[in-house]
């Protein structure tokens, strides 16, 4: 039965996936390790089998031990400490929690000689300092990270390469832009904007959104079309091969914020916090996803609206 | 008075390096950190005090406090695990050692708030998968890291050049070709074949030496002309910028093995040892100094036959 193993599986994105895996129906067993109690649990179907464990990856020998047991034919490294702003603050943990943690589950795949594939997740931010003539983004734009994290996915990317070339493993890469939607936590933006909007219209009053710089430019992508992605390239992607995985569309977010407002049906403002704009950030970060829709045939089912609308439901049903 | 703080202080650049600041005879005080004591100490003078302390660069708590303690002018990163066979029998540890000790050293000086020129150590192993159009390599060359140490040093850059730009830490860059010299150890390939040589010389019978692919052309440098460039750079090299530390002209191993044999006035014959074979191994690797040269009016000093002489010397001397 086809085995997969997710990291950071008790994660945002990690509940979509496994949502999709028992949607799908068909028959898999899924373990889904992480450093942290599941906030949502997948519960098993009689096909779908999930089992969750508390696990931390930064313990190698267990890592490989796990890898051997399992013999898992998928690995989706969702595992991560994703904020940019944090990596700044502590770089060494971001890298050891990302590149660091990737490393480990190389090492236990070779060394359990387990044979499988690897999505190995990375990230727009890896494209970095963006110019604008590389819009939008295609992978082969160059690479110019501008802060740890960023680094440490351009570093995961490149050990990826070495062990499909040296080593022979089953790898293929994404680089994801920015998700959001249901169950995400607030420390992101749309999840940030959609709580907050309903939080303060319950209040009753002026709903005040306490933003960064609304005037840059992102691609955002449901969640959802994000796992999509991510099954399909499993089964389609090529070996060693990077994918963008992103909406292809780029929106303010201004616009977004005004979107947010029309469908809540309430006068939105806005107040800068200076805490929340970023020192060195990007204007416009916009991708290509042509090379994911001609390999996979992936295409995008939910729009930005439909996103938004079932982020706010989501904030709305807490 | 000027302060050196010297990560991988007792090893073989760090013993040439000491040596060259005593010879100078410029007042200075030097801290040589190690996880090792000094193979061979360079004794203090009264103008150039050197002080030799065990540490573990991992400890990042006590790292801060060394640096507030110390206060160094100049910062020289030596501290490494350079094998590149190594780093594939242990990736993480590989790049614990690299990159995420130097990430410790520059948080320690951004914490410790003091300012200070650092130099960071990086290798032509970074420049990888070498294109024979791009010989000889300049400092614009792709880099196409194909061992987890190359891609350990590549992060290495990639981090500095952050640090550089987003909070005005003063790093410059090597890209240190192969260098050799008296004290190095004989795992490194020129080590290997003259110690080999008086062995084997002094025991009688013919010289038969176990090597690797002796068809592969390198640019070598004596070490002695390594630290006059690290020199160099602290005094005259520019923030953020990456300067080859090399020969700028290439030999094969055969051909230094014809130039020891001749010195050595023996007869060498070679034996390839399949375990010293280099599954992707470049062919050609030769870079340019003209930009060392430009930007700090260095010259090589040593030429491979006199560097060659001196090293035979060493070996026979122990």
């Amino acid at each position: 039965m086809t085995t997969y193993l997710i990291t950071g599986g008790s994660g945002f994105v990690a509940y979509h996936f496994l949502e999709r895996l028992v949607s799908r129906g068909a028959p898999c067993r899924i373990h889904a390790l992480d450093k942290d109690d599941p906030f949502l649990a997948v519960a098993s179907t009689p096909a779908v089998t999930i089992e969750y464990r508390r696990f931390d990856l930064l313990q190698k020998e267990r890592l490989v031990d796990t890898v051997r047991e399992i013999r898992p034919d998928y690995v989706l490294n969702l595992a991560s400490f994703s904020s940019v702003a944090a990596s700044w603050r502590s770089p060494d943990e971001s890298f050891q929690n990302n590149t660091g943690i990737f490393l480990h589950l190389l090492e236990a795949v070779r060394s359990a000689d387990a044979p499988c594939r690897i999505l190995s997740i990375g990230s727009s931010e890896e494209y970095g300092d963006v110019d604008a003539v590389d819009l939008p983004l295609t992978e082969a734009a160059p690479l110019r990270p501008t802060s740890p994290y960023a680094v440490s996915r351009v570093s995961q990317e490149l050990l990826s390469k070495l062990y499909v070339d040296a080593l022979g493993l089953d790898i293929i890469l994404t680089r994801s832009f920015n998700h959001f939607g249901p169950h995400q936590r607030d420390n992101f933006v749309l999840a940030s904007f959609a709580s907050q909007i309903v939080r303060q219209r319950r209040a009753g009053g002026d709903v005040v959104l306490d933003t960064g710089d609304i005037g840059v430019i992102r691609d955002f992508i449901d969640v959802r079309d994000v796992v999509s992605a991510y099954l399909l390239l499993f089964e389609k992607g090529r070996k060693g091969d990077v994918y963008n995985v992103c909406s292809g569309t780029g929106h303010s977010l201004e616009e977004v914020i005004g979107i947010l407002a029309r469908l809540a049906g309430t006068a939105v403002r806005t107040r800068q916090n200076p805490e929340l704009v970023r020192p060195r950030e990007n204007r416009v970060v916009i991708g290509s996803n042509a090379k994911l829709r001609h390999a996979t045939g992936w295409r995008q089912t939910i729009s930005l609206e439909q996103g938004l609308e079932d982020l706010l439901q989501y904030w709305e049903s807490r």
